[in-house]
């Protein structure tokens, strides 16, 4: 199932606690050296550094700024940290918590990461169900993300648009954290649980910003032991990190990349949630928001995002699928319709429709008078209004039939109404 | 103050009750013929038209289709209303009624109008407090509209809207219809009268389908009057005229085409209000429309004109004012902001400043592990931080400065939140 040798998974399990997410130089390092190599360099005592290595460094990040100083000043950031390897122990750890670490070279790793270029993560501690399933790259995969104090409307809204992505197969990834990213967790699992017959686990990833041996924040235990039971938790850093603030940063790239929609719930007019919806724009992701009241600051980000451009307006399940390219089997809706009876009529017809009294009835000559048309238009126009069923004549003339009265309800106006 | 003269004014008020909004034929008619000699043709049992006129009333509607037909069979439209006919009458009425009729001859006439090529109204019959402040052309006007069966919500959403528009001097344009029409209207006359000192009357104007002898709905009644005596009331037929279905969705061409914006509060899927913000569109007019609940049938049409790139998503009365480019002193707000404490850091002092203790001290050489850094970025990150107090030291090492937590509470994330 893996095919990253055990040799490569240790030395990237060493390297993704002493290289910090995001850091450009130490990526591009294990780039140009390999896994192995890159780990040997930074452990040695050794300080010179091999000019072509520095040449070869700066070019894949793609900057030539103090690239002399680039390795040199990395080292100085990394070895510092040395002291604390132990990636035996590490992945014993996650062994024993039911997970492991993905690496690039296993055949699971997925590939929507690297569109992240130099920034793609080392490797991916997980701990779930099975890290197969979970990975499956023929899955359309949906980020739902906003605040952290969720109103009962964003709860509600994440409920009701995931439900059925997840009825058809979607996994739901979120950060984890408290709000709508719990709100979708849950939808996720319930939906899987109400889903007779469903093919699939794993209906939703909670990407952390710290190690997976104890779960952040602790007040949503229970929901990310559920997550992983019935699907996966994955982080870039080891078990023993601590979630900070630019950890949390650098998450948010993670679900932007996994992802194949990225859907802001409620978010507040600066917000975290942003972040990733921005991430998700600049490669190439389609970006949805859900729009609430103009008085709830918890909408204003999403409203923000709807201003900018930044991302389409989301109110229906149908909305995130049709961004998707479909999901499965559920077909990219079609508008929805429910015609009133005069649709489809032509200028005179309408005219005529209009000018036709509902009770009492009207001779030709007269509807001539009201509806401003020519006999001929008039005698044509009652003939097709008959067809369709919505004039009826009797000995006194002619009337509207009742057919053509609109029954459907507050969403058509009455006669003279807007 | 006007310039048209009588006999124009008279030979229009006859054309508004013979030819019906809409009708480019007729409308081409009074533009090659003049308003007079257009009359005379109408009113006159000649049956033949010279070709010279089919073929000048053909080019100015720019269609050629049975351009021999046209006005023979424009003619046969007209002149079973001729009988009708009572331009004297319907003056002195509106006259009576404190209003008027508004020609294109007028210098009060709203160019605006002519962006409506032939479709422009022949006239405009009002009743107001005065026309010539009424038709300020230095003004700017907002057509607010929407649902009949408006929600507190979008009641609510439009007075705030409005209440700063109309104190900087617009004038809100509106269809006197129930739901978001009445609000946007009494929203407008409320702010007139609670902004102290305001120069500006006519803080609003209705736009009528009927004619202004009755108004309609008649549970509108006392607004419609309301509006007359404090601002205007206007319609392109006479006195006299049902408010048609037809006449109705003519209407709407007249608030779109009267207004710089045109922002629709609440629409269902359907609704006529996102006729009106077509048209305006259609004519260059800047388009907005207020989000809200998924859940509300009532923001369905918004949240659709949104989607469709028909408008832009309107929360706040600045919107509107970046929309209209500026309402005479209202400037274009800049962007809400409010930052945090930590903006600004770069990547390396943002590593460090998550790793610094609230409370206990920190080393230097702890602070390089736990943030990833060398330790001369340590020292030199210590310093910045503490020169933006957000760093404090003491004999036991560093930590956070008090002043450093978010103190704005919820919309700031806690360390490690999102």
């Amino acid at each position: 199932m893996n095919s990253g040798t055990s040799e490569t998974r240790m030395a990237r399990a060493a390297l993704t606690r002493l290289i910090e997410p995001g850091d450009l130089t130490g990526a591009a390092l294990v780039a140009v050296l390999g896994a192995q190599q890159a780990l040997d360099l930074i452990t040695s005592p050794e300080r010179r550094v091999p000019e072509s290595l520095q040449q070869a460094v700066a070019e894949t990040i793609g900057s030539g700024t103090r690239k002399e100083l680039m390795v040199a000043a990395g080292l100085e950031r990394w070895r510092p940290r040395v002291r604390d390897l132990a990636p035996e122990r590490d992945l014993e750890t996650m062994r024993r918590l039911g997970g492991g670490l993905l690496i690039p070279e296993d055949d699971e790793w997925p590939g929507q990461l690297e569109d992240l270029g130099t920034s793609a993560p080392l490797a991916l501690w997980w701990r779930g169900r099975s890290e197969y399933a979970a990975f499956d790259a023929a899955r359309r995969r949906i980020a739902v993300v906003g605040s952290r104090d969720a109103t009962e409307y964003g709860i509600r809204a994440a409920h009701e648009i995931i439900a059925p992505l997840v009825a058809k197969g979607a996994q739901i990834v979120s950060g984890g954290a408290y709000g709508i990213d719990a709100a979708a967790h849950r939808a996720a699992l319930a939906a899987l649980a109400t889903t007779p017959g469903s093919v699939h686990g794993d209906p939703t990833m909670a990407v952390m910003a710290g190690g997976l041996d104890r779960f952040y924040p602790s007040g949503n235990d229970d929901l990310l032991r559920d997550i992983a039971a019935h699907g996966v938790v994955v982080a870039e850093v080891p078990p023993g990190s601590s979630p900070t603030r630019w950890r949390f940063l650098l998450r948010n790239r993670l679900i932007a990349a996994l992802c194949d929609v990225t859907v802001v719930v409620e978010a507040r007019w600066r917000s975290g949630a942003l972040t990733t919806a921005r991430r998700a724009a600049e490669m190439g992701r389609e970006v949805g928001a859900v729009p609430g009241s103009v008085f709830s600051a918890n909408s204003a980000g999403c409203h923000r995002l709807i201003a900018e451009g930044a991302a389409n307006i989301v109110t229906r399940p149908e909305d995130v699928v049709e961004m998707a390219g479909g999901i499965e089997h559920c077909p990219v809706p079609a508008d929805s319709a429910g015609g009133r009876a005069h649709d489809g009529l032509d200028i005179q017809d309408l005219l005529l429709f209009d000018a036709l009294p509902a009770r009492a009835a009207a001779t030709p000559d007269s509807l001539c008078r009201v509806a401003g048309l020519s006999i001929g238009a008039v005698l044509g126009g009652l003939s097709r209004l008959q067809q369709r069923g919505l004039a009826v004549s009797s000995d006194a003339g002619w009337r509207r039939s009742e057919a053509s009265s609109d029954g459907s309800g507050a969403s058509s106006p009455p006669r003279g109404g807007r």
